[in-house]
């Protein structure tokens, strides 16, 4: 089974993208052939200066790469390396009613925050559509709220089979078991618009400072507190073994074990977690020819699958192109 | 001043065409570098029919080089050989606010009708905007009506330039001088939806029926007639000299002269006006690969143009593509 997953460069990465998107998607490459993307050209609906779509692109690259995205199994390529991806999302917004987009919970979430959406935002559901049918992918990986989106690709690749014949795949959406919700130091969900995220290889320092600084209520030390209700004990319940996690809820239970004491644990799984990681990040960042190299090969290796699939696509359109 | 100019292949070309658009494009091509490209992509807004697409294509093709695109000077392709437009096309739609698109006269219109549009409908003016622009056009010759076009194409122009720095050339509408419109055999604006359009090319046999039922008021051969309000006049016109016309007109006034008399010239002067090129469309109609040699050769070289403006493009947005 072909599975197609894109990650948009927006910014530095951190631990809610880690347990939310990218450890699921790194554990997918073992039973599947994995097309995994750079969205670069869906960040432009967000991403204004040419700096920062270039150094989030490298983050993205390298932080997969630093944690496990292995390209001899993976084809992980840039999504500009295969610009026919843009052709084809022409082809398909003339069998997509507007409607379908104006239904679109993205778009609808800007207009009722008062926003004045670009066209590109509008439109991204056809660009997504493009992305997971010009690999002919069988499955997306998606959490429970990005369902509509998949609905949306199987309602154009409906529409156009059946003007133009079985030339397209229809993929369904794996949906992704629920992961907890990741709490930024907060409390709330991790998010780099709230500004309470913890990023996955930021200095150490930094990453410290903000796990001591996550808020907690003030029971003191010496009484009971409750497990369920703390954002430190959420975000040691990701990252240490089972036992040890029943044995902090007990603790807790108990009375006599303080908040300062389970996030300097947090920090310490950390780093046990992302330490690996972290150094071959710094590594890869030493040898950005070495990315370079794997994007490259991953660019050819998914563009050869979207040329062979426009093939079909314009022949069956009648569109000619004799210079492909 | 390089020219830029789309046909839709959307049908079989008809007299209306030819006064209203490809004459005064011919005429360009002596004083301009003009780019006249098959809009074959914009098509798929509303040609459904594979067959229909691939024969609306050869039919422009062939029409225009009869009727003199000289492919020496002119470089004439089909829009789709250059698919780097579609991929500008995204770009500028991240560009483009939404509103701009919903006052969008030709989306506007459907909607009027009660038509409910497709995605690529509400989206062709940012597709015209890329084709534009990907060739750095200084003039894009249109009539009154579609000036607006331009003006998106502008304004999409300067948001992006705004943002990313010099990179994209402003182009200007080049109005064209009011064409007296050409009406059809039941004297409304000829039009191939109207069904009261004669063909360039269609069978001489049918052109000259069609020319004989042009309707007209019952007016008896020997009374006056007034040359302003007749149909069969309206065409004459576009076709004979001038002191002809001014002779048809002088004939109509003192009456005397039939409505027949008048249809059977303006055959004539159809069969002359186009004879030529009529031989030059049935000989290119035998030769199909002499048509696709020009196209083939058109499409390298404006893709090559095309190209150079996408890479700038994409640097100027931190946009990579190491493959092309």
């Amino acid at each position: 089974m072909r599975v197609l997953s894109g990650v948009q460069p927006s910014g530095r990465l951190h631990l809610g993208n880690y347990f939310g998107a990218i450890r699921p998607q790194l554990e997918l490459q073992a039973g599947h052939e994995c097309f995994y993307f750079i969205a670069t050209y869906h960040a432009l609906t967000s991403v204004e200066r040419r700096a920062d779509l270039e150094a989030y692109t490298l983050e993205v690259a390298l932080s997969y790469l630093a944690l496990g995205l292995d390209p001899a199994r993976t084809v992980f390529f840039r999504q500009t390396d295969v610009p026919e991806v843009c052709e084809l999302a022409w082809i398909l917004s003339c069998q997509t009613p507007l409607g379908l987009l104006e239904r679109g919970h993205s778009y609808k979430d800007k207009v009722a925050q008062g926003l004045s959406p670009n066209h590109g935002l509008f439109a991204y559901p056809v660009l997504q559509a493009a992305d997971i049918l010009i690999y002919k992918s069988h499955l997306v990986p998606v959490g429970q709220d990005q369902k509509q989106h998949i609905e949306m690709t199987q309602d154009i690749q409906g529409k156009f089979n059946l003007r133009y014949g079985d030339i397209l795949v229809r993929p369904e959406p794996l949906i992704r078991p629920e992961v907890a919700v990741v709490p930024g130091i907060d409390g709330r969900k991790m998010s780099k618009s709230y500004g309470n995220a913890i990023e996955l290889f930021g200095p150490l320092k930094e990453a410290r400072k903000r796990i001591m600084s996550i808020v907690t209520d003030s029971t003191p030390v010496e009484e009971p507190k409750d497990p369920a209700r703390c954002n430190v004990l959420a975000l040691l319940r990701l990252m240490a073994e089972p036992q040890e996690v029943a044995d902090w809820e007990d603790r807790y239970r108990r009375g006599g074990c303080g908040y300062g004491e389970a996030k300097k644990r947090v920090f310490e799984l950390y780093e046990q977690t992302l330490g690996e990681a972290r150094r071959r990040y710094e590594e890869l960042s030493r040898h950005p020819e070495e990315v370079e190299r794997v994007l490259a090969d991953g660019g050819r290796r998914a563009r050869e699958v979207a040329r062979q699939t426009m093939r079909e696509v314009r022949a069956a359109c009648g569109l000619v192109n004799v210079l492909d």
